[in-house]
């Protein structure tokens, strides 16, 4: 009975074994797609046309070779181990694939509760650009891809978020050579975008893509102003604000590096965005919106009117 | 000298000639984009990995067949001549790529004036779907694309919108089966964006792919109710609204479709989104908005504070 006993709980700790080795080989995210290449070249020859993106600059993207992009991109991770890729591997990729990010467009955040926002809010580059609006995101963003260690892709499944350790594996590599460049370029006006009620705090300096690679490397004789925006979903009430802990520490190191800011909790123009899908809140109410302006108006009218009331009577009287 | 002016003459008018013949035959937009199969091939199986509208439903892409549609879509049009091009032609093509539109989630609109309002309104097909934000409309958004009446492409120049005459000619025939489809799919409620100010009026019947290919092809029996919106810029006087001729054209018809619909003038989930960039304008500005609040207030607290004092003084003398 004994042995029976031990013999089935060597059986779960192996089981147990394989199943750890299954979901960290495997990954627990989707893997590489079979059209990767051809998504990646169709990507790149559309944003060359400057529909996607209007704001890029048409001379700079006419000189883009979209398979020489594909075989730098792809020699960073293709046949290697899943996790086997390190930021500096997308180096020549990013290089080659950069363009000009024009003055005050520049759009960061962090924390994957924003990034709905902050992607509307750029209205496809035309009010501001975000890392994925570039030519360098454009191309890679939404897609989970790695090796099978042999040579090829692994059309299975890809580690997850996280899942290698932070910024290293085939995607998050990716994102953090990518981050890092955008920050580089970003010029003038630049605005990062927070969840005031993101768990652990809007700014977040341990495992952030924002902290630790945009925001140490933005150049502070390029940047002339970082706007914070600190943003509540409508019906929610805001855990964070531009004076809490979290927010303090951006602020100081904004401070440390000679960067101006301005910090706005839930800004008119974004609020604006929030609203639309709750129009019959309170808090979107517009103050000339006719129901808004019956209710003001009738106690207004209701004071005048006791005042000329008052002033009636007495003069009868 | 009077026969030198006749040649001078015929010479003008040949040259005329010319130029007309240059300017139809040649096209005054851009020509097929050189990377165009790749490119429709790359959107294809993007759309098909469910990221570019996430509401696209999975099992029902995946019987698609990217390099099968690029064979239906490109024999209606390569080859001919850039006019030669009727909507029949992309029947089969718009069959094969048709997916089902959610309930609720058509999103119809006319006029150029009106096309960036609707398209961030409609978030990618989260909020609302456009025809552009189908498998039909995404594969083709955004190009000039002909034939060179010898078996090839045109990559030099295609006619302009209208230039063939209506719904004719390679592209316009194309939106114009896609429009007639999408139109058909269309089920429950249903929404139409028109801008206010649009020359000639919002609602149009003459040369208007709303009139002529949606608005005769919805079906009575499936649409629930169609919301009529009349949109007019921040900072701009609306030149039309729902009591506006034009819209009650539109309300007749939709009358003798038995087709139920709602009109608004600027409702407050658009204008919210209208005010993004101008929440400056007293239009725009919040009922809870601190300054708006102020100015409202003082002239109550005021009121009620003469009040308080007629009373007290009342009480006194």
């Amino acid at each position: 009975m004994s042995k029976t006993s031990s013999e089935a709980g060597s059986l779960v700790v192996v089981a147990c074994c394989c199943l750890v080795l299954f979901i960290v080989g495997a990954g627990a995210a989707p893997g590489t797609p079979s059209a990767f290449r051809d998504i990646f070249i169709g990507r790149c020859e559309d944003y060359k046309l400057g529909g996607i993106n209007k704001l890029a600059d048409l001379s700079e993207l006419s000189s883009k070779n979209c398979s020489e992009l594909w075989e730098l991109f792809s020699v960073a991770w293709l046949g290697k181990e899943p996790c086997d890729v390190e930021p500096n591997d997308y180096k020549d990729f990013v290089e080659s694939a950069s363009i000009t990010i024009p003055k005050d467009m520049s759009n960061f955040w962090d924390g994957w509760d924003i990034y709905d926002t902050v992607r509307s809010y750029s209205r496809e580059g035309q009010r501001t650009w975000t890392l994925d609006y570039t030519l360098i995101g454009y191309l890679i963003n939404g897609f989970y891809f790695c090796g099978d260690g042999k040579g090829g892709v692994n059309t299975e499944s890809c580690p997850d978020d996280g899942e290698c350790g932070f910024a290293v594996g085939a995607v998050d590599a990716f994102w953090a050579e990518a981050s890092k460049h955008f920050s580089i370029s970003a010029e003038g006006l630049s605005r990062v975008f927070f969840n005031s009620s993101r768990p652990g705090g809007p700014f977040q300096t341990e495992e952030s893509f924002f902290s630790e690679f945009e925001l140490c490397n933005l150049t502070p004789e390029k940047i002339s102003l970082m706007d914070i925006y600190v943003l509540t979903d409508v019906r929610q009430s805001p855990q964070h604000d531009c004076d809490s802990v979290s927010i303090n520490n951006l602020k100081s190191i904004l401070d440390s590096k000679s960067i101006p800011y301005n910090c706005w909790d839930n800004p008119r123009d974004v609020f604006h965005q929030l609203c639309i899908d709750y129009d019959d809140h309170e808090d979107c109410t517009f103050l000339n919106d006719d129901g808004a302006v019956h209710k003001q108006s009738f106690f207004l009218i209701t004071c005048i009117a006791f005042i000329v009331l008052q002033f009636t009577t007495k003069d009868t009287s």
